[in-house]
């Protein structure tokens, strides 16, 4: 899984998708949340992601270079059959939000 | 615990706060976690916060009216001595990344 990508300086955008969803086995949401991921990592301008799930709420943040390469992930075609499947299916409710980046800074402890 | 709060129209701005930490029960880090999303409501300009960890990873986004709301709250002085504590004892490693929101929507799916 994803998580705490090298990211290039700002500015570049970022995606926050949070979610509730009824958790059903076997509904085929694993699957398709692990190709979409593939999926992106494919696109133009995708620069990385971090994700999270606990206590029924997942946390979501995709990184992109540009409006314009979240603009032409979103109308992916195999991307906006998912997001249908997720509005009809997996998800409770959910939040998206487009942000750009101003600045950045991380931490690694010394050992 | 927060999670998909209700927000006004953009703008606004998101902290976006992934971590990994050593998970050491009796370390001080929850009740610590816990005791700052606390302080944090009380802050001028606090508009809510999302936050899950799985697979070591912590992803919190927290959303502020104004850079100005979010200077406040990094300088807060039970805050700062918490950033010094996480630093030197509960994250290996952690990024912030601050960002303005440009747009946000939802979706609740239909009974």
């Amino acid at each position: 899984m994803g998580g705490m990508p090298v990211l290039p300086e700002p500015p570049y955008w970022a995606v926050i998708f949070t979610s509730r969803r009824n958790e059903q086995p076997g509904d085929g949401y694993e699957e398709t949340a692990a190709r979409m991921f593939d999926l992106a990592r494919e696109q133009p301008g995708f620069l990385g992601y971090d994700t999270a799930r606990s206590d029924g709420l997942g946390v979501t943040v995709c990184y992109w270079e540009s409006e314009e390469s979240i603009a032409a992930w979103k109308a992916q075609a195999e991307h906006a059959a998912a997001q249908r499947e997720g509005r009809a299916r997996w998800y409770d409710v959910y939040d998206l939000k487009v942000a750009r980046v101003e600045r950045a800074y991380g931490h690694t402890r010394e050992p």
